[in-house]
């Protein structure tokens, strides 16, 4: 397998945290997205979406880091990344999706370039933005897993599922932006279970070939 | 069941659309956004998340409308809303985050307030991001369905899948703010088809008991 990704994209780390927890091997591919490698060939020849990650299994192309964990799943399923019955599979993609659809789509490069050059935006208020959806959208997230008897060592259970492969990456910007976290406690406690693991802390921005 | 959801919200519409192609009965129960419901018991009681749509089923809560579609495939099979193998099925995911994580994000209503309350964003400046994401967005997926050959008649073979829940809702939002569509036909042939159906017709926006 080739995954084309980004060492800062938090949808591609997501996808190498799936890989790694999976025990699957495959070649890194960096597309800068801060060069626009993304629209230009090759990647752009195999992805009509023009994002990372791109998985490429054998002659199969797949796109959106959710769906290629869910496919990842699907083909290796041990160890299981969505556990259990159809309740607690919907609780996990649930606690993804809340950092998928509601925080990340507002944080990314494209969205924050918009922002600045398109509606003038400052430098401060741009930071204010990220910090907003960041800081109320993590919160959101303690709210769900702080009391909950689902919640275990990680956000479901105690094993990674896939809710923990999209909390962790988002925790990584909300520190490269400096964003307050002290009341996201839960939040943190399974974000640094994770970290000691070596499928999280090893596929880290900072530990990628194209690391700045 | 019951959904607790808005008319004008277009993850609530997902959902609608996806218990009538499973033949599900449930009973509506109207949360007006509007007026800042989400936040307020009874309904901040029963979600954490504070968002809508919210489904539930017997004395189960699920949030989030991917999961609770997923949910619904996995509970009640028939018809499957994620058909075929683990890359049919990564096809259909993908389209759906295509619009879940790349369009809808963007321009829900706690968005838009954010940009013109405290970005102070011009009404024009508000208007000119919503359809940029739209058509920009919208453009992606004309990309991957137009030559693709498992587009059928619908996003996926000649079914309704997860994908048309996701898209049609987006086309009704893209109506109402005057978006181009005129660069998507590929989108709009199979919105049109599914408009042809009761459960995406009957369960439309302008359809619902709390439409205003």
């Amino acid at each position: 397998m080739q995954l084309f990704n980004y060492f800062r994209s938090s949808a591609s780390y997501r996808v190498r945290i799936a890989l790694a927890l999976k025990g699957l091997n495959y070649d890194y591919v960096p597309v800068a997205l801060v060069r626009n490698e993304q629209f230009k060939e090759p990647f752009s020849e195999l992805s009509s979406a023009r994002l990372v990650p791109l998985l490429k299994d054998g002659d199969k192309l797949l796109t959106q880091s959710l769906a290629i964990i869910e496919y990842l799943d699907e083909t290796h399923p041990n160890p299981p990344l969505l556990p259990g019955d159809a309740l607690a599979r919907a609780r996990i993609r649930a606690l993804a999706l809340d950092v998928a659809c509601e925080i990340h789509p507002l944080n990314n490069l494209r969205v924050l370039r918009y922002l600045v050059h398109d509606l003038k935006v400052s430098e401060d208020d741009k930071n204010r933005w990220y910090r907003h959806w960041v800081e109320q959208g993590l919160d959101a997230v303690e709210r769900q897993i702080a009391t909950h008897s689902a919640t275990g060592k990680f956000c479901h259970g105690d094993a990674p599922t896939l809710a923990d492969c999209v909390l962790v990456p988002q925790i990584h910007n909300a520190h490269r932006l400096d964003c307050r976290l002290d009341h996201v406690p839960t939040v943190m406690r399974v974000f640094d279970a994770c970290m000691r693991l070596d499928a999280f802390a090893k596929t880290q921005p900072s530990a990628c070939p194209d690391a700045a």
